[in-house]
């Protein structure tokens, strides 16, 4: 890797993982440093620089590294030999936490929804999700929407849209059929007008789909936010036609827009919702698949998996819910950060040409009309030690996931540093 | 619940399982109790009973549960705030990880593989191996055998024989063909004879196969066991032909059948392999995806995955392979505890009709021509204290994947009850 | 079938169609009357009624029925023992049609292509196209428009849009994506819009097409016409981005909109052509795949059919290429008696509220805002002798397809008709 | 073309095919003259020379070139204008026609199947007959047999063996999986070892079938002949197992092997029958779907095509039906002469190492171990005037298909010729 070569010394040893590693790594290249610890907004390189985070694990650390009250509780259960591994089986983590998940997150909502435990992953949720949704409606065809990241492997991997990733199939990817997502012409077409025309005429040679799938903000397409009308209007359009509601929420769930689930703005009720990175709340994997109680039409056994049962997440997940959800500080915090991340990007879109700004809640994207841009900022706040990533289908879009629980005074030094490296790109 | 309804008292307060976890739960069907700590060969439940475990968490926990050793090098990992979710950034628990299976595995098996952190389910490395096989062949179609298990995502699930499974994609499975694993036909039909004359025959119809997928001793379908020479043929059948052998040691690999690769034995060497369960050692969820140096044509994130980071299981990892790995006490142990089992069950295959045994290495199974007596000799065992699965197309197999560290007492007494519970069924 | 139950007597003998014929045929409902014999525009039934036909075969008697200078020289030929079926041998017959298509239809519009006779019917002519444009560009997937007809062979069926026939194919439908038509909107979105939006976004999860496949007129759609400047917009945007364009002109060529190809008026090239149904002349199946010269990347055989040679068309073939495209007599007269139609229509539109009217040359639709109108017009025609048929995804357009041959009086005879029963149904 | 070029001036005026034809043409590369006229059993090229047909349009010619008792017919019915085109109306032709094949063919067998007109091909019966066995049982999966064939759309494509023409598809066949065809292992292994188990085994892996589909002669295989008992068994397999049984009788039934249909002698009734190439009688596109009367699921129009009604066809097939299947002359003659065939491949295979010989009927194949003699005695037998065809997977068998009425002294000398020409390449 010629990042390293460029650092001779400084990373003596590690050519283990250019020699072993796969060429596949992506995140080691563009931050070429080997991390060692990690607290709250902060990872620290084993040479001892301290980098602020405003990655967060792609969004699987909404409560910062190492939570020292959720590792608190983490520690305790290990050293108290609490089950590790518990596949499906009954056990008192998984209790408490279900418990827990009813009271504090579904009752207060009014959701009357069964909770599938599908794998630890996202994209196993989102298999999960494709799979029900499939089996209950009888139907094959999924609509996914233009700049979708869903997962993976080949279900969710066929209604992702970035061509580079579907390429990866070496299948043809098939039974899902892309439409355009909020704003996608810039306004200048009426919601919906090509999805709602194609569903109702019996000619247009679309396959009746089982279900829609949709990201509510899409992070890794590039800090898209699709208005609370839209999705009130694609759920209005779901529900007429009989098709199942899809809210993927791995990444903008779990209070990364303010409210616990991100739907919840837009006031509707998805018929199935997909959870997994922050849920664990330690960065431990761990994921949720959610739906209405009448769509529970699984056999047992018909999807599983041997990490279903990852008890040591479910420990720091129940504190989670427990510290975190019980009150609305979190979610005004969260709120209060995005629009102080929102006030700094507005004026860099002032300051600067080819330059603009979206986001909801703690997910903002800063966007570059120039791609290479935004790579050079990454670029600049790695070497000022900031992490951050871009998104988006040219990576045009400088994207925050900073922790929900960063301070005030840590997203402000970070956004200095954004600031400066704009100002050093764009001048 | 029914189960639970004949206990009436025992589980007060269990009713959120089935109020709110989805019908798609199994093991806690079986095994109708709150499992609450866990340590080497034991569960206890939360009213104070032992388990004796002859499962492992599906094969995930081969060396025990809440192993001591891996315990506290997981504690002072935490304790010092180590990097807990490392996405794919170079990291020391990852770089600590790489060196040691490269010279602790890799190195003296004279192996010269890739390593590729896919996501940290077995369903996961196996979608990777399945979309890297086809795009270093350009080809589609996969070959798989009667009985496989591979998961439960749909790149992995098409290559899956469980019909029951199979259903729950809701979509048709294509690209993948079944062929008849060994001893199918019970001896009476020369190995490859369909697969060789088909793959040979330019009129047969079958699409040409990017790769073959095969597990070792088939551990979901029945405690099939290839041997050796089989495999090797197969090997070579593969190798003439120029499609890609792949080996899912998902489960049969971290040395459930002796030495560390189950395919050791049988002198191959695998173009892919794939590794999760016990490789993470501690229960934590980890998976590998190991290839040919040659067939590492993954572009930079064409494969992701939020959680392939999980620096827990690292830690336990590198130390499992440090503590079980640098001498053969284990497999030695293995070896001698799974003759010990087969001994057992030879005996009770002597003494009851209707009853036979197969097996390799620490997974054994007891087959009952009746299916249900293999469930009601779980059933029984599950009375007396012990976990034991059924396996098998229908179920009529008793598949034994107690911990490699058991001690000789625990197999012991494991198996007394057994005995007893076969006696009691079969008399 | 209870039409002909409510005509006891009438059709005596007839239950043979009943009994034996499968639940399948459809015209045979909507013309409860046995056909004998046919002349020019005119079929007679057995009973002696003459019936004007504005359906010419769906279009595939584009020269009348039974047109005598074809049937002398078809005689001719089958008196005189030319060869009947004659695979894809060299046949005298198959030369002088090839020269002679090459000669009056090919050279004088300076079109190179390469000539394929893929098996005598539409279906299989799209078949072909189709497998060329994937095996020449090495991609799946295909786009077509809404209300798209074109054929009931798996592949030809998967890029159809009505939701009946698809149901049919009993198979998810694959590799196929619908994009809107030409005023899908009524005008009020951008043309291709939408397309060349997902086609330039590497994110929209839209598969790489191989090809699109157009019809220029959709006919069973609904008598759909595309603008010439649409059509030069859709080959300006495929040709740009390295995509192949298919002209589906099986029922819009060989005249039926003017000109011998229906895409000539907008001066486009397509990369591939599809004819069949009038290009045999005499109502006899046959079928062509044109293709440019580069594009001919066949092998011998890979695509055959055992009627390819279906010799005696190719003579009337020849010899309507002969009698009627060595002169602008035809072309002339055709869009002379469209617009003739065109004006009743438009004279019907004017003094009826829910009718409306839209064609090109002579495909001419009567469409009708309550489809049930649509059909007592079709069956008032039926009574008073004129055979018309409806088409659109709700049937709600009466589509006319006269003979090109049409005498101007039997044009008029029809038309009169036509007003008569518009009058009925909306007064 | 390279054949041409060795003969200057014989072919003057020919380059029309090399120019304009597309490379996908077969037959005229191994049959290098330019035909002009035939009558019964012969074709005369338009230098005069004659060519004894032993290959009769594959099959579509069962009746000879030009029959002169149904071209009387035929021509009656064009000079007195019957309808030629008659799309699915009902027309005294296909009246005809349907009463002749109940009373000729039908009853008097006991076949209460209904009759479908699915476009005139064979492609397009199978097609139908893929689409009715996945509507009636709703599955998707095919079952077909190593070395089929079946056509070249997408449907019949799937389900066909040679490789070469799958490759033409551009997508993958899926959907179908290929079972060993009998005697695919020399008499070794017991009929249906493999499949019987496979579907048996619900971890197979096995997608259920809808409908098994069987020639019960290969011809295009290789003439692999199905025994009378395996047909047996495999109808009785489909029948347990409710797996509906469709026998694609296109080139093997209208008497190819004796009696009308070839499974008449294994005395089995398939759920759906496909019929094509000798039906029409005269070589003119035609084909038929027969299936049982429960089976006829079909709505009105959901499987069309324009050319359904090619009623010459139907006017020459009524003809062979009165004529020929009205005794069982033709029948006896066909297996005399199938068996004088036999003797003589018989005597060449004794006489000549590497010969053997294959067939039923008139369908008869000379096969050489070295393919290479199979197309020299192909080529030395045009040389000599006589048309012979190969086919097998690797084209190393001599097919013999001539017309059922072939004289003793025509047959004589064809085999003459073949005798000769094997004689001179193994000699």
């Amino acid at each position: 890797m010629t990042i390293l070569e460029d650092k001779p010394g400084t990373h003596a040893g590690n050519d283990i993982f250019e020699h072993l590693e796969s060429e596949v790594r992506s995140y080691s290249r563009g931050w070429p440093t080997v991390f060692e610890t990690a607290s709250g907004s902060w990872l620290r390189s084993e040479d001892g620089k301290d980098y602020l985070d405003f990655f967060a694990g792609a969004g699987a650390l909404n409560y910062g590294h190492n939570n020292p009250i959720l590792k608190s509780a983490l520690v305790d259960y290990i050293m108290k030999d609490g089950i590790t591994h518990g596949l499906d089986m009954m056990t008192t983590a998984k209790r408490d936490l279900l418990e827990t998940f009813e009271r504090v997150i579904l009752q207060p909502r009014g959701l009357d929804y069964k909770v599938q435990f599908p794998g630890p992953t996202g994209t196993n949720t989102v298999e999960a999700a494709l799979k029900l949704a499939r089996k209950v409606t009888g139907r094959e065809s999924i609509i996914n929407f233009t700049n979708a990241f869903h997962g993976m492997t080949l279900g969710a991997l066929s209604v992702t849209g970035n061509s580079m990733k579907r390429a990866g199939a070496g299948v043809p990817l098939v039974h899902a059929t892309p439409m355009p997502f909020d704003n996608y012409f810039n306004g200048v077409t009426e919601d919906f007008q090509w999805f709602s025309r194609v569903l109702d005429d019996s000619g247009s040679g679309l396959n009746r789909p089982a279900a829609v799938i949709v990201e509510t903000v899409q992070g890794e397409g590039g800090v898209n936010v699709a208005r609370a009308e839209w999705l009130r209007a694609l759920a209005d359009l779901c529900s007429e036609r009989e098709i199942l509601l899809i809210v993927d929420d791995v990444q903008m769930g779990c209070g990364r827009t303010g409210k616990f689930f991100s739907f919840e703005e837009a006031g509707i009720t998805p018929d199935i919702v997909t959870l997994s990175k922050s849920i664990g709340g330690y960065g431990l994997p761990m994921a949720l698949t959610l739906f209405k109680r009448e769509l529970d039409v699984w056999g047992p056994g018909e999807h599983n998996g041997t990490f279903r049962g990852n008890s040591p997440s479910f420990i720091t997940a129940t504190e989670a819910l427990n510290h975190y959800w019980t009150n609305d500080e979190l979610e005004r915090g969260t709120l209060r950060k995005g629009e102080r991340i929102h006030q700094t990007f507005m004026n860099l879109s002032d300051m600067f040409e080819g330059v603009s700004t979206r986001g909801r809640g703690l997910v903002q994207g800063l966007v570059f009309e120039d791609p290479s841009d935004a790579q050079k900022v990454c670029a600049i706040a790695f070497e000022k030690g900031l992490l951050a990533e871009t998104s988006g289908p040219s990576d045009q879009v400088v994207k925050l996931l900073p922790p929900l629980t960063i301070s005030d005074d840590e997203l402000e030094y970070g956004l200095n540093i954004l600031a400066e490296a704009t100002a050093k790109v764009r001048s």
